[in-house]
């Protein structure tokens, strides 16, 4: 638990935001799998910070290095060791803050349940804990798409007040989605958020946001009722991204204002198959997977380190006035995508490998 | 994984509808703690079936019989088992359903992933399976609230369209939320949604709905980064309950709208600690408890099951015209409550015990 | 953990000498196997007390009723619950041994652990525990002897001093077990045993002796490296049943004294496959089984319970006298057999599912 | 599973013997503990290749590096990832061995299991693997020593047929185990054990051997009945070692030899507390911790890599005589003192901090 999910594609990630380096032991992959250090790079390349203008200016290279689970560019079925040096380990921007919980930050709650925080930098709830589960979600996906056809894409679907117009789920595309910095693929959508962002960073404010994920091609049958029921399994993962506050798949809230008679998916014959011909429950059916698409939205409130000054208190109960520094992004979206990817990659390999126990010899 | 869930506090549930019975084994109960049937049955009783006039008029009493675990009312630490019969095991309305999958439903699915369904009622997909749940919630309800003092109260928020207006979240009780069948404490908006439930019944249709659950006096400190961060396991737990399509905490989708400025919680000083002026976070930072209210909300679709002519297949693709018979709730909320209430019970049980490990001896 | 074992093949267990019963709830069975109560007692038949002059003279039916998980005879896959109710839920033989803790027993221990005991009868550490295991075990043998043919047999292979010659691991049968009360299959030293049990029944002792296990039909692959080794997850098994102190493999500690040279199996054309001439290994390398007959031994220790006078203390450490009345089996290894191959059963459904997980689409 | 292990004091181990690095991530280690990399390079050090001319003569440093869970010399209660890297990742020896299965080793096993075996040196079967292991249980000993007293001692017993005479378990120090280099404090026994080992080396063979452990100063009440019963984690956490044949706890499977009048441990008033008299129990009833001392054997199989010819076939089925190169160790048990100590530091670190959860508030 705690660092570690899944049960037989497994991930244990460490590393905080000053320290050596983070990174994630992956184990369960498939033996015998191409894999080399370009495959899970190019997830980490969307991942890091200083991509545009949108996100913070730090620029971190975050170079993987892959210690274990491979040989001559074949996966062993060993646990595969993952490792990201962090550039700065001696911070300087934090100094001021250490007396000081910066609200909605975990600062604070560090403190209360472990009694020590990492001096600096978000420690363990930083962002930086993520890149070893880009790192793993990236493995996931190059198993899930060449054992599968899988295929996963998020992307920017609200910033602040703006949201993107319906996508096509069957069709839209990664290259779709990183045409533009915002990775809206809806482009005057797109041009809206970006305006709103750079006005949030202009007013040393942040803003929130909503992803959605399209995961394509799934065979029928992935969930394990009642507990790792598949949008169990995806909201758990949802939600420990840090900065996440809710998770809806298919109709989700607005569902829930429908009557039975809207929203049943009626049974159609369709690619040689029972289909749905609405797909209101978002490919999920008593928690199991019914082979149409799996579509989920991901709310992210906005960051809580701003520059904006904050009447707070320290510590010790003092009235402060707290204006953050640092280099911080006024809007995690962009940058969550393929959080997001390889979180929902993460456990539909692991259900995936789980149903695999009901094939017979 | 599966049927079992918790880490510490450990449940597993089984039983299907039309089988000898539905219980669950919950391992990992505190010792010396005073329990009966009755501290158990209270919280069945909210659940079970035929309760109002605005559920299904299936009667079932639903009697806890507790198996292990407890002696001379104390229990002993060992895994307690509990156990509810089924009245009905051989099912008469659900035959002419067996060719042809109920749309939304888990017929199709169960059959894709095991090559076989319980002939009726839903099998292991059936809102029987939560008995377990709610029976081993209450053990944990009871441990919380006279250990920590921890209270939950869930209520229904919305049906259809109707809204609730805001409750007060730290003051509401179950004697409120119990007022009437609808079990939303804004009297007038109960109003509103018992005919809309009561208009989706005559309609041989059925209506979704929103639960808002809030849980007091929770210690800062609880909730394990990354995976089992605190709202993450909430998640998990709420989609694992069936028809649930949506989950938030705090201020959900609508903080994703909002700027960090505003949606930040400065600190103040009050209770003798440090607390927050507003809780747009939900009572966490960092995935960790810090002492305010939890609150969340969960989106239940429409019971899948309506007795409405449906166009769609059988098994074979052929088409039919389906007119499901049964006695089926019309909305699934207001029973709903107690599940809710119970899964939230279950995962802040767990996750008290796991902190236990951060006490010096 | 603790009440639970297993990854894919999971039970959790439950009940205590004198509550309502015992039983174990199965998760993970293949759907669609043919599965009636007569498959589950007839181990439960083996394992029961009161079965021969050997054992202790308490007669419990141990009647297994099937809760959920199966329909028509078929496994749903959906969770097995099994429940054998206890028949004395209200002892009257243990009276005197509440205020002395039982020297070797775990009344003491359980005090210490959970501030409070079971009144009587061992409580959570009373053989009756065992039911749920060996109720969990013969759905996993039947699995395996479906899918892959395997065939566990265990025996006694020595009581006190007296030990077995060598059994045939290829050929021998339960059967040939169960043709004497002592369940092993040398005559000779079947009656010798006999006589040692009887003698120690007689003397109002007890005595201790060593099982020897066999699985015959594995396939390769079986077991994880590092911590679910196939030796590891027996040891693990083995050393959960009450009463045993050892557990070895293949040459077990008679492999320590050996050379590599001689105790090396080097490999041969058998079968159509690559096999061992020799078997010291015990049908495992590097963790994960051969093909080659999996064997080992498992020691249990004489029982704690005995009439004869023991000089010890009370829990408030006063100096007492206690002779310990009850209807106790003088010898555990007789019922143990069904015990034994039922967690040996358990670990090899669960390996067996995992590797499914390496199974090609 | 397979790479991880434990349920509070968590660890996952990566790498192999010829890739960048091996390694672990330690996850549920206490925060604001004092640690530094001595505090874990001393058992490494125990642990290496090349100390004495009883090992293989292969020298690697093992130098460990702290990645992430540590600040300023305090632990954070984060993940403590922990590196390793390996000296030759290119191997020179093993080419001739790659037509050809070694007999006893895991190649032909890991080749069955995952379709592919690491092209050297024994992959993740190999004894580098245990470097985490290693490392992971120093820091878990130094826990147990500062917050119980716990005292944790492993030495050679035996060495082929050399017995050691009875060591005093109630005084037996590391240094003392670390006099002379087969790590066993009868010094005449490790006399004639290391002419042992010095004679199969010359023979081109190799030797078995047997270690005993001794856990000192745990509390009472460590051990949680069913499956995580004290004595069924160690058998576990010993039987995953490489190479390991048997393990038994007490009076072991001489205790299977002895009367319950002669086996059972009378209590006493001592240290003011209930204790035992004797320790035939090796320090658990009923799975719990006694406050005795706890002790165990566990038995390690000859190296299966030898220089000497040995008759077997190549994967083809084609007779072949293998005379295997490389620098071996020609007897493991000397090495593997750190790594018993390690992973009964590991179990009981783990059991320590889950019984914390029956402290009151």
């Amino acid at each position: 638990m705690s660092s570690s999910v899944g049960t037989l594609f497994r991930i244990s990630t460490f590393g905080e935001s000053h320290c050596a380096g983070v990174g994630v032991v992956v184990d369960g992959v498939p033996s015998r799998m191409k894999l080399q250090p370009s495959d899970i790079q190019i997830q980490l390349d969307r991942r890091r910070p200083g991509q545009s203008k949108l996100s913070t200016d730090r620029d971190e290279a975050d170079q993987v290095e892959i210690l274990s689970g491979v040989e001559n560019g074949l996966t062993l079925g060993s646990p595969i060791g993952l490792l990201v040096r962090n550039k700065d380990q001696r911070p300087q921007d934090y100094g001021s803050m250490v007396q000081i919980p910066r609200p909605s930050h975990a600062d604070l709650t560090y403190r209360q349940k472990y009694g020590i925080h990492a001096s600096s930098g978000g420690g363990r709830s930083s962002a930086r804990e993520t890149i070893g589960r880009v790192a793993a979600g990236a493995i996931a996906e190059k198993f899930l798409l060449q054992e599968y056809g899988i295929e996963i894409v998020a992307w920017v679907s609200s910033v602040g007040d703006v949201d993107a117009k319906a996508v096509d789920l069957s069709s839209v595309t990664r290259n779709q989605v990183d045409a533009n910095d915002v990775r809206c693929p809806d482009l005057s959508a797109a041009q809206q958020m970006s305006e709103q962002i750079l006005a949030a960073r202009g007013d040393k404010d942040s803003i929130g946001g909503v992803l959605t994920c399209v995961c394509r091609n799934l065979p029928a049958g992935l969930g394990e009722p009642a507990f790792d029921r598949l949008e169990a399994r995806l909201a758990h993962a949802m939600l420990s991204i840090p900065a996440t506050k809710g998770f809806e798949i298919g109709s989700g809230f607005d569902g829930a204002r429908m009557r039975g008679s809207v929203h049943n998916d009626p049974y159609t014959f369709k690619n040689g198959r029972l289909g749905t011909l609405t797909n209101n429950n978002g490919g999920v059916q008593g928690g199991i997977s019914n082979a149409e698409d799996i579509y989920f939205r991901v709310a992210f409130k906005p960051p809580a380190t701003i520059g904006l000054a904050q009447q707070t208190v320290d510590y010790q109960g003092e009235k402060v006035t707290l204006e953050a520094r640092g280099r911080h992004d006024p809007c995690v979206v962009p940058r969550a995508v393929p959080i997001v990817e390889s979180m929902a990659a993460l456990v539909i390999a692991d259900l995936a490998l789980i149903q695999k126990m009901r094939h017979p010899l």
